[in-house]
């Protein structure tokens, strides 16, 4: 079935409910970044495969609006489906909020499956249309004409031993209920499957890369329940649930458990986690306390268990980014590695590390201007064979048992331009102006972003994402509720969270430059003016300097690149074969 | 009548009227920084003389709440009054709100005078306060106290020129009416007095440094109203208010208009703008858009015509501060110059120029460890000797009809430490990376910020401040909506804005170090990543190479300082006599 047959489909499907607008986005119920093959109905409507983006229908117009990292890619995907590409965030382009405002008229409708939409979506969508209209999130009209829909996953949950998380869930929930408790709220209601297995010291497969299982859950002053398959459960985990005074409940039970709610109980949930079905299922009489999950803040404080364990799967991953480089260099003259077979090869190496799970996302290997698409993924058709000449952009990482790794490295594969070079310095340049910040308590993303970006600034180059985010302990790559980036976000930073720093270059139809280290963030020295900050870099794999301009860093600069290629080659260099190890020299080499 | 007592006699007046918690801002009755004599009650109750600071008496407390830049200066003059010093900001601190809502106890009355407190600061107070209580804003009960309170000023008012403020009434009109009309408004009622200084091209002297009239404004679609005493207005004004189709009302005839404002109009105002009184008086049935003035971001983005002016006014007062550096350079040694007599000479020099009117605020000219104190003022008390050694602070402006200048200097009068040096050179470091920021347009002063902290955060000093703030023209030294702080400030940076730059260090008992130059925000260039905008500085007066070292700057520094020290003596030394000219050679030497 041809993309614009299924939205034909689907405006058929649309008239007989009465339906005038319908909206798909990218999400499961849970909110997730990344979902499952069930849950990508936006991408089977649509065509396009990015993480992110929504897909709105009217009887007669379709529009996607996704964000700056898939432009190029939308673009290209959506090609010739009548489906319009609506570049979120760029000057004069209208939200989705504001496209459906505009053109409402009075009384027509709203459509979605309110299992997949966000609460918080709704009310921002509410507050837009001034105009009387009707909401209906009753239909999941994706479903009913997807008719080889693949089956919602079922993967085991494992439990993740206190050896690598360093906290029990008691200790968790006792966290947990003493806000609930400063906040006079009873039920704390949580549908963000990443807060879920966190809480829970638990884990599975049931998305790609994300190492979660599919659930939803309640705590209460003296209770824990999880909502879960229970065939997902195996006698290792049924114990650790028990030994923990957890109940278990069906998967879909939470939605009538939401209509139990009393009136005299208040509820704690992030309106912006949980969907439009759980709230709608809520007595409108009950007080609801809209406020981030409790365990969000707390995840992304990694503890010392923790942070010890993220350095060693750092290690390990870096041992395989190497032993990458050291290959990619070596061979590409060959002329038979291609995007795809990089990609298994980088994979096969990590595999070879111990507790080694699964890749953390899927890897971008993007040759030449491939690479100017920020989230591009090889396939069949565009697989490209790798010449010794230009740049390969790898964004890769694995979930460990100890830790999450995420990683992006240039390699200069042969000549390239002047101006490629002094792309590479600058991108180098501003991960290291960020790398080696130092600031005082209070500072959020939005302070200290402009560090890593204003190099690139100062030649009329932008990259349109943020500069990093937060990455999990045996979870998503993405997490917040930090991030690094231009737009305000209101986190600060506190001692042990993890954040990526990964400035670009992305010049369509000629290249990519991406560099990305993970940041520890830790407490420097307290003065009488306050608690300053700074960062440990727990990546450890070398800047390809090949295409570093020495000229254009600053001598500060120099010495935090030869300092750091100097840790690389010492941490590194005993995991190496002799001939790696001697190759490994010249590339942390002073310049 | 001694501090103590003073609270004594208030706290008798609460008891009378039923009062438990009076709070007594800086404010006047338009939410102003600054303010005329009259409205001094904060200072005459406490004793603490700073811009800023809020005063919160209970029956058996008293608290002081201000911010960074009074801490020092705060704890100095509250001494032994038995007031509290809440410093603001700093960690574990309540605000004083907080304060109240730990402390009230149900159906306790808060008080206050209602035309000097901004009804969001009320509205604040609501939400902080769960507890059933009463709010009273009828009294002015330090009114009731301070027996030989000054007069209300009464000064004259005068049209300025449309060949210094670029545009006419009837267009600046006729663009807020743009934006009524979008947000389907029909009342705009305004009450800040630079807002309807700049609207109708207006100005005064009923408060010192800032060149405006007590007046309120109430636009609609087809009538504009100013609310002010006619005595303040001569033939000429007159004239040019009825040419506008001004009308005049008495300037308290305003809280009688809000009550018949008639439930089917819309009012705009910003209710951080405006007095609780003004909104008591409009009925509640009545819609209120809660929208930042328009006249706000319209007058701080300055027309061609102000910009053309704001350089010719900061080029007269280049040449009376440098023509002041000359002079104290060459006579320090005479042991006869003062803090205040050294204030005085300058004030000479601003004289001098063409179409001077008055200081833009109250010169800080502070020797030694007084300059440590960021708003410092130099009293017969306080006022010191210079000495040829160490560093004196100078932080002065001039209202020019051309325009209105803010500029710190800190000059080196003699020997001073290598640490002191140190700090000088790290605050111009930071001063010189904010100055050369290249952006793209959508940044705020959040984003920059650290541009210039960072230097000194490395060494572990901040400053507990923001970098800078705008400018008005011919208006007040401090103007929104944009600033250069840490803390969030939404408002991006827009073609002809105006904005100080002005890191610092300030080690109590020490020394204290400002450099102060005044920026244009200015478009660069265009590329396919967005719009690039950059600084244009506009202050020409050199930074005194005495205190620098130039080994801590980088080459790109040097580079900057050198060019601009270059243009100070190109556009200066034509005003200068031949020995000035020959000294400014040397102190804007290349280094």
């Amino acid at each position: 079935m041809k993309i614009a047959e299924r939205i034909k489909k689907l405006r058929k499907m649309m008239a007989e409910k009465g339906i005038d607008f319908y909206i798909i986005p990218s999400s499961d119920y849970h909110q997730s970044e990344y979902v499952g093959e069930y849950f990508k109905c936006r991408e089977w409507i649509s065509g396009f495969t990015g993480s992110a983006g929504t897909v709105v229908v009217t009887n007669d117009e379709a529009g996607l609006w996704t964000d700056g990292r898939y432009f190029i890619q939308a673009a290209k995907q959506i090609k010739d489906t009548g489906i319009t590409l609506y570049k979120m965030g760029e000057p004069g382009v209208p939200t989705f909020y504001e496209f459906i405002a505009e053109k409402i008229e009075k009384d027509q409708c709203v459509g979605f499956d309110g299992k997949v939409m966000g609460m918080a979506q709704i009310e921002e969508l509410k507050k837009k249309i001034k105009k009387k209209m009707k909401i209906n999130g009753e239909f999941d009209l994706i479903g009913e004409i997807w008719s080889d829909r693949p089956p919602m996953a079922c993967t085991k949950a494992f439990v993740l031993d206190q050896k690598y998380c360093g906290e029990s869930v008691k200790s968790k929930l006792a966290r947990i209920r003493e806000i609930m408790e400063d906040e006079n709220c009873d039920v704390h209601v949580l549908s963000s499957l990443d807060d879920i297995a966190w809480i829970f010291n638990l884990r599975g497969n049931d998305v790609k890369n994300n190492p979660v299982n599919l659930a939803y859950a309640v705590i209460t002053v003296d209770k824990a329940i999880l909502y879960i398959d229970e065939k997902k459960l195996d006698e290792n985990v049924e114990k650790h649930l028990f030994n923990n005074w957890i109940e278990v409940r069906d998967y879909f039970e939470l939605y009538d458990d939401m209509e139990l709610i009393s009136n005299s109980e208040v509820v704690m949930m992030e309106l912006g986690k949980v969907n439009y079905s759980i709230c709608s299922r809520i007595k409108s009489s009950v007080k609801v306390v809209d406020r981030q999950n409790p365990s969000t803040l707390m995840k992304a404080c990694k503890n010392k268990v923790e942070l010890e364990n993220l350095r060693k799967s750092h290690l390990k991953d870096a041992v395989a980014v190497i032993k990458f480089m050291y290959w990619l260099k070596k061979n590409v003259k060959s002329g038979k590695i291609t995007e795809i077979s990089a990609t298994e090869y980088l994979e096969g190496l990590r595999k070879a590390q111990a507790l080694y799970l699964e890749p953390s996302f899927d890897t971008i290997c993007a040759y030449g201007s491939n690479a100017a698409m920020m989230h591009y993924k090889a396939t069949e058709e565009s697989d490209t064979v790798l010449k010794p000449e230009g740049l390969l952009l790898v964004d890769s990482g694995g979930q460990y048992y100890d830790g999450t790794t995420d990683i992006t490295r240039t390699f200069v594969l042969g000549p390239c331009s002047d101006e490629i070079k002094k792309h590479f310095t600058l991108t180098l340049k501003g991960m290291i102006k960020l790398s080696k910040a130092k600031f005082l308590y209070g500072c959020t993303g939005t302070n200290l972003d402009i560090l890593a970006r204003q190099s690139l600034w100062e030649i009329g180059i932008d990259y349109k994402c943020g500069t990093g985010h937060g990455v999990g302990f045996l979870l998503n790559v993405h997490e917040g509720p930090h991030g690094m980036r231009v737009a305000y976000n209101p986190q600060k930073f506190e001692e042990g969270m993890t954040v990526t720093n990964e400035p670009g270059v992305y010049i369509e139809g000629s290249h990519g430059i991406r560099l990305e280290n993970e940041l520890i963030v830790q407490k420097d020295i307290k003065t009488e003016f306050g608690q300053f900050m700074k960062f440990e870099t727990m990546t450890y794999v070398p800047l390809d300097l090949d295409g570093v301009i020495p000229e254009l860093l600053s001598e500060d600069e120099k010495q935090f690149l030869n300092d750091y290629h100097k840790m690389v080659f010492k941490k590194i260099s005993p995991f190496l074969e002799s001939e790696e190890k001697e190759w490994l020299k010249k590339y942390t080499r002073e310049i």
